[in-house]
């Protein structure tokens, strides 16, 4: 398990924006940065309230001094400071319709961030995010937390090596219920920006979770997309965006992807969930059961891979992102903390002046994020047209 | 638990057509209609081979002289009986291509018939078999035996009476793996006509078992579709027909259904799974698991309802279904089952000189061969016009 | 699949003795012996009280002049009967404390016999009938129907060929909830009998069930009994027989084995599972869902074998304990005839004069009934003796 | 969520004894105390080998002259620093055999302890330091982590409410695969001290994992217990200690516990899994699904309790034990913070000079330790005189 960041000899130190009182996600980065005891958080713009960000504060042991009432003055103070105390890298945990404008300015700064998902309000503007990043050279990487599973990375290296032949159908799922009434009515922090137009962006369900099925797939397979038709529904009374959709893609080796979001099945709580039919074998995995994959091949008994870091049948990528061995089951923080450890290590290369590999990463990165914000424009776009299909080729998109 | 039929103080008497040497299907009804001992297999036109038909009759204890080389003979020699001898029903268990010509011919001679699905080879078929029902008055199912699970005739009733709230969203899915490979070469009966269009009609997967989780789908909700978008897909290099597909279908109340199907999934084998999202609840429930389903209300715990016929929490139509208390499991004979003895008691009815009802029944019925018919035929053109919304109000369909 | 009964040629003729009105378990003989249509119910004693027999005949289809009002009646005009109308076999489905008497009329008048467990009232009747099956030569089957199941065929196989290396642990566990409260204070049949010491025998819940829990085990491994200490409890006050008890049983190859049964246990419906320890390999089986068998071995994924009759993995037991294809799940009906289907073969040889084996049969024999009643009687002497270890070499077990 | 520590307004700092090279727990007990940021790790005496202590220290980001040889030099270093300096706790991460004389030297020094299972060599060591700990006053808590989990902590609390009635079963498991070979003989670092009697204790299996599963039970139900008949087994030749064992216990309300505990079965990874018999409910909890118990009733559907601390069903200890909302998983390292936290509570209240409870904690203590050394002491001495019913009131039992 890496503890220190080798060559670097100390821990990274990170700023969060985002994450005041009321935030679930701010928390979760702050835990998952830390994990490893490879960074520790030093500053923080926890709130667009300058004196709820100060507030804030404590509950996150930042220093009262480097309690920050905007991102701007984040910048500008650490810049400031001698590089040994200064900031490597800017954690932000805000809603949809801020991370543009934070995002630049920390990126034009130089500093590596690690950007909430999806990762702007529309696709303009993470173009324009991607051509920063590419201008700057930093570290950027996008929450799409659930790549972060060992057992994601394992079928990851498996399908790119092969193992299931030809990939022909992806059918990636991801079910909630907690919009199932309007939350947004009844002063729900969560609930409110995410349905409110003007702070989520022009997708719903699809903007916050459909995007993680589909990345979901794609970390996966690798299976480029050539056209989508995307139906979409609002099923609460007086709500204005998606709360439910469906999206057929079709992918450019003519395989076949479907994927569908709700927020109004009752009882279902986060459950994301995806099968990947190949000429070799399928295999299915779970969120919610994040230590067990099932592999099928016809004429075999069906296996359930368990997240096992020692076992023969584990490869490299799972084995890599494991910190526990099997039967002690790891979940959600240390999935997102894979993420924050696979961005590190890239940090780490630039900070000591090293190479390293922008596009193709093992963590979900700029590219993914512009084909997120493509995916959810696209998704929009075949709904309000009848589900008609539309192109649907990233150029940005990794391979 | 039923054993005798009323009234009638006898069995009812079966002929079997198919079920032939190599057939699965044909022990399945002869199993599924004596299972409760309410009628006995006694003629059968077993092949369209004549010599293949006497020679498999001895397998079903059917007696020489009833053993006919067609269903013209069949129905020939059996109308010639006295009708203390003559069967009662005819079950149909031949490849698609043949079932309008046999249940034709029986249903013209005013015999009950029990027929497999898909119930035509195309609609025009299904239509006028339709009528011919509605003008001879026999009783007509179609062996959707899925609906025949215990728990499916629970789910049905509980929606039917509003326990889940409007319904909004169906996914219904039928996933199988056996088709893999183009069997169809290898000297396989069952995959050799399932995948030839003259004997399977339009459709491959989705003729044989995406009707199956439509009908589920139609079965459990009640909801009547309006539109229907399909996208058809061919895997196996060679094959003529679908080996998978996706439906997306508007029903007339707003909600969304989708249908998928599968013949290509490595390792998956039967697997018909669906679940159902309504304002106050939401269910799932899978075949291979049949004696549970599970339903799920926010702020409650899961519920995880066993086919226990004692339970204070089953409805009347799930425990009508049950033979065995709870933790005995029941399975798909038993489901199979549920269909005969369904149909019956509208037998009974019919011979007693009693009302029946022909189109709201408990079983799947002509109507319900039609209306799958129409799924199929529509599926095939939306996909042939890339997924075109087309219009899906089936005005046979019931309520 | 078999059907009728090759060289014989005709159905075999069933007697049922009990199952009249209240009855579960004669109608799953009946449905069981019938399922294959190799047998034909033709004649019963239903009941101890002579018009309540009478009465019930009708639901099984019994003719009047064959349903008769005790088994010597039954005996002594069946065999006034042409041998071609005569029965072949007795199905005995009465209370514990009658078995021994029916059985030994029907064995001594050279009838075949199924009969269910425990097979006496005590371990001198289960001798005595053991003598009297080994000199009339008649087939004797005792329904401990979970070896019925085509998984614990197959593990059973898999297991007496070496395949998971020498057996050391046996962890059987027969759970229920049924009499949590008391029952038969209610008037309900079932309960009434099963807890009345004078009617089922010694033991309550270890008789009904942990024999069945310690026959699976016996059944699957073949591993001997040396030594056995129990512990039984009465939970539900007032009850004069254990509704919960736990034992462990020292095998003659040092393999560690426990039982544990519950009548007592909330919500637990017929939960019988079985978790086998060698050292090559691992399995657990779970009666409530028996279509799957979990194998693991160390260092590999776990193994999920499926009920598929066709797979290469599926060895000759289990694929000849199927009736149907992966997928379509077969359950109790169908374990309990293949019981039926074993032990019609034997009969088939005694009709046709030919051998049979008597003792290492595929199907549960009069041996396993003995072994069972000694099991009963060494665990309630053992309980009594407050734990002690008793011995428990079984002189009549099957190898 | 908590984060800083109250009117504390610090960390706690937090010195690691053992967690050297090849230690799994160590890192561990390092990522679950700062898992909340309410600790930080500053001093260490990683390796009884001096050296080694130093070279472990820098992934732990230890500053080398807090990385110490010894407990001795680590407690006389460390209270010769300013106590604004100086740790707080030593958690005790070595081998069985040395936990007495590190825990006796930071109790008598002061310390707050938080110490492995088992927590001594035998009971009288347990004994003795029991007493240390109520002469000094410090905080002492023994990882029994698996009481960290949610569920388990609600499940107490609804057990202890009366939520299921009188609790008359409970049956306790543990079993893993891990040790099936003599992997002691191969150099594995974890494997050999724990199969040593030199440096485990009196036993194997049972002290390394039965602890665990008598104490969950222990923990869940309050019950109190009275005799204990226990039979261990060393199933791979040549092993020294125990790797099956099974223990029967009375507890002194009449109910019967059985505990289980296996390192022989394939392919088990890491299987704790209790079930609970109450008069009004039963449960039942996996650890390696710890995201979910099941709850039934007679004549109720199954509940699955899912973690969600927002679900009205939660009650107040699960909920405080909760860090992220239902479906998004937590797992090991959450649970074994867990124990932190609580202890963290009593720390806090101890150095700001508040009353703290000693015995009834929310954590397992120092009386839990002495408790699973007593129970080990009667399981071996059980098993040497044949399973004899030994006593086992724990006269220093929590209630």
């Amino acid at each position: 398990m890496e503890t220190m960041n080798g060559q670097l000899n100390r821990k990274l130190r990170m700023a969060l924006v985002g994450g005041g009182q009321g935030s679930f996600i701010g928390r979760v980065h702050s835990i998952a940065a830390c994990l490893d005891n490879r960074a520790e958080l030093v500053a923080g713009a926890l709130s667009s309230n300058p004196e709820k960000a100060k507030a804030s504060a404590p509950a996150y042991d930042i220093k009262p001094d480097r309690a920050y009432g905007s991102i701007e003055e984040l910048v500008e103070k650490e810049l400031a400071l001698p590089e040994d105390q200064r900031i490597d890298f800017i954690s932000i945990a805000t809603p949809n319709f801020t991370h543009f404008s934070i995002a630049k300015t920390a990126v034009e700064a130089g500093f590596n961030v690690i950007c909430d998902k999806p990762m702007t309000f529309d696709l303009a503007q993470a173009e324009e995010l991607k051509s920063l990043v590419e201008k700057s050279g930093v570290v950027f990487a996008v929450s799409h937390n659930y790549t972060g599973y060992p057992l994601v990375r394992m079928a990851r290296e498996m399908i790119l090596n092969g193992e299931f032949g030809e990939i022909q159908a992806v059918r990636s799922n991801y079910i909630q219920g907690w919009l199932r009434s309007r939350l947004e009515e009844e002063d729900q922090k969560q609930a409110a920006w995410r349905t409110d137009p003007a702070k989520s962006g022009a997708a719903g369900a699809f903007g916050d979770i459909a995007t993680h099925a589909y990345n979901l797939g794609r970390y996966m397979t690798g299976l480029l997309p050539a056209e989508i038709s995307c139906n979409l529904k609002i099923f609460a009374p007086g709500r204005q965006l998606d709360d439910y959709g469906h999206a057929v893609i079709r992918f450019q080796n003519g395989a076949m992807g479907t994927v569908t979001a709700s927020q109004i099945s009752h009882g279902r709580e986060n459950d994301l969930f995806i099968e990947v039919d190949g000429t070799k074998g399928a295999l299915a995995w779970r969120q919610e059961e994040p230590n067990q994959m099932i592999v099928r091949r016809n004429g075999q008994p069906h296996s359930i891979y368990t997240r096992d870091p020692n076992a023969p049948f584990m490869n490299e990528s799972g084995a890599a992102a494991c910190r526990l061995p099997a039967g002690h089951p790891e979940a959600f923080f240390e999935a997102f903390a894979n993420i924050y450890r696979s961005a590190f290590d890239a940090m780490i290369n630039r900070i000591s002046g090293q190479p390293f590999e922008p596009k193709n990463t093992i963590y979900p990165n700029v590219y993914d994020g512009v084909e997120g914000m493509f995916f959810i424009q696209q998704s929009v776009a075949s709904s309000q047209e009848n589900g008609a299909w539309l192109p649907f080729q990233c150029e940005s998109a990794r391979s």
